[in-house]
């Protein structure tokens, strides 16, 4: 039975440890809470992510170790000494975690991305402002702890303001992208440079986190436009694991807009809705396993249950619709469960997910 | 004043010599017809295109000697001695030479193809229908000057029939593709490596030669894709002048069919509808020039004039009509000229396409 360390406890830790059940694997988490939602899947080591002492113990259980979040610090990954292998790489963490790393990866592979200048002063901004024009997006480059977000510049006064709330240093100035849709990519590549990549999702979103996800998505250009640049990206890194690719559809011209190196959100559908799910295949990919079948298994949407769950009654309990619970205690704007739907036409799952959508008042 | 050689003297090199004017460079022509087109444009060395003697005085004359068709033996372009530099590349003419090296390198690049075969015996053919299907297409892997052909075998009984008329030996079996519409996109690559791309192009067939090409085809993902996937192509092949991609659509989803090592016949519309044309900028590409602007000046057409040159007064003498006559004596399925074709909308240009067409009985 090999052994699994994983960084981070939260529900997607708790998805990858339901996925290595058929694996015969034993799991570790390391996080601070131990009640968190992967505590049923296996035991919990109550560390902060960046702990010495927990990320050694994590090293001396575990056959591999992977983690569930971008924001563990690099230095923590480098801790683990090499002893044991991890995955994802050090480098995809590094980019994810640098917004202006990340752009310029794009960028280097000639994957298109919007506008964007590294901003260490008000000047930068001013000369950003004057080439890309308003309004335009300042963020951090980094995606620290704390949660310090991003500005929408609209008007050239606002700069002073912008600069104050997010510090002036550090920071990265992105056009404006005035998209129709959101989209992603989930591919999955094994230590041997095995690839698979999942069908096209489309996400809507709603005060910034994803409320909806669906696939298939009945672009196919689209489709193989993103899986080139997954793949392209997934080379590059020399990736081991899930990568999701996300991007902007703007009047059918596709922009990059991030990655996460790790399984992601809109892939949650890949449970129920794909021969192997988006968390087995992570598993297999840094165990050296086979890669697992992506074909779709029909219509797949997924909708996030945010802030407070569903009356136990409420979700009609039929085929093709699958509730999932973290056991998280409910918060505004936190994620505490989903659910999948599966269907024999896009049109019957769109329907069932407006229906659960408006039951929940989601 | 810069000397160019080149290779054949067809329409090609006469287009090309028309684009070398504002270069201010001087032509010489490598061609055993004396009056071929390009002896409009400057000296034709009158030998056959692999003729030591010929190539040697051509290399004499010659700052940078190009071609401009893919049949010259690779051997002819070796012969060249190195002592001028021949662009494009010989890898790029030897993988367009031989169906089977250009389907693998395409494949190579993770550019999708239709399934394909090499085949060398009736043994290899029977493996091949078992694994594809049928109809299968068998073609000759080299496109020699011989015009041996293809063969669609739609059933298992035509097997001996295909391989007595193509003979049994470096063969390659197809998949037959049911595509929708052909596409080409052309791209340019200079010396330094600067790359630039023009508008995807739909074109349309008849008896396997191109009628009608139209440019732009509003299908941004499709023309986003066929861009990375030259863009891929270019750099892979470390190709310098101008290379044609030509790919089939497939309700939305892409197939590479081939590439062509030269200016190409799809993109003639460049010389009115771009800001510069791929004549041109094959120049510059060679001589490590700044590349032009490929944007679009409105919505262009072409439509190739075969067999016979049409009436004089039958092209209306108009604004944003434009009549190329090749100078070439009329032959059933010879391609003497071509008319393009630029207005304001794809609505206008198509109308003035089809009433072109009309006219001329097209």
């Amino acid at each position: 039975m090999k052994k699994i360390g994983i960084i981070g406890g939260g529900q997607l830790g708790q998805m990858l440890g339901q996925a290595g059940a058929s694996l015969d694997l034993e799991f570790q988490f390391l996080d601070p809470n131990p009640q968190s939602p992967a505590s049923s899947e296996g035991s919990v080591l109550e560390f902060a992510f960046d702990d010495p002492a927990g990320l050694a113990s994590l090293a001396q259980f575990s056959d591999c170790v992977t983690y569930e979040f971008e924001n563990i610090p690099v230095s923590a990954i480098a801790a683990l000494g090499g002893g044991v292998p991890v995955y994802p790489p050090a480098e995809a963490l590094e980019r994810a975690q640098d917004r202006l790393a990340e752009k310029n990866l794009f960028s280097d592979l000639g994957i298109p991305v919007g506008e964007y200048r590294a901003i260490d002063s008000s000047h930068d901004l001013q000369d950003a402002i004057r080439e890309i024009g308003l309004p335009i997006v300042l963020k951090t480059r980094r995606l620290g702890y704390d949660g310090k977000g991003q500005y929408v510049i609209r008007d050239a006064g606002d700069c002073r303001a912008a600069l104050s709330a997010l510090g002036d240093k550090d920071l990265i100035a992105e056009q404006w992208i005035p998209f129709d849709r959101e989209l992603s990519v989930i591919g999955v590549r094994s230590v041997s440079g095995e690839i698979v990549i999942y069908a096209l999702s489309e996400n809507r979103h709603d005060s910034g986190i994803l409320r909806v996800s669906r696939a298939p998505t009945h672009a196919p250009a689209t489709e193989q436009l993103a899986e080139r640049y997954l793949a392209d990206l997934l080379e590059r890194l020399d990736y081991v694991g899930t990568l999701a690719l996300e991007l902007f559809d703007i009047s059918g011209k596709i922009l990059a807009n991030e990655f996460a190196p790790r399984v992601h959100n809109s892939g949650h559908w890949t449970i129920e809705g794909a021969a192997t799910s988006q968390f087995e295949n992570h598993l297999r990919a840094i165990l050296d396993l086979p890669l697992g079948n992506t074909a779709m298994r029909g219509y797949a949407g997924m909708l996030n249950l945010i802030g407070e769950m569903p009356a136990a009654d409420a979700i009609p309990a039929m085929k093709g619709i699958y509730l999932h619970d973290y056991g998280k205690s409910p918060r505004p704007g936190r994620k505490l469960g989903h659910i999948t739907v599966v269907d024999d036409s896009s049109a019957a799952r769109d329907e069932r997910l407006d229906e659960l959508a408006e039951k929940l008042k989601n």
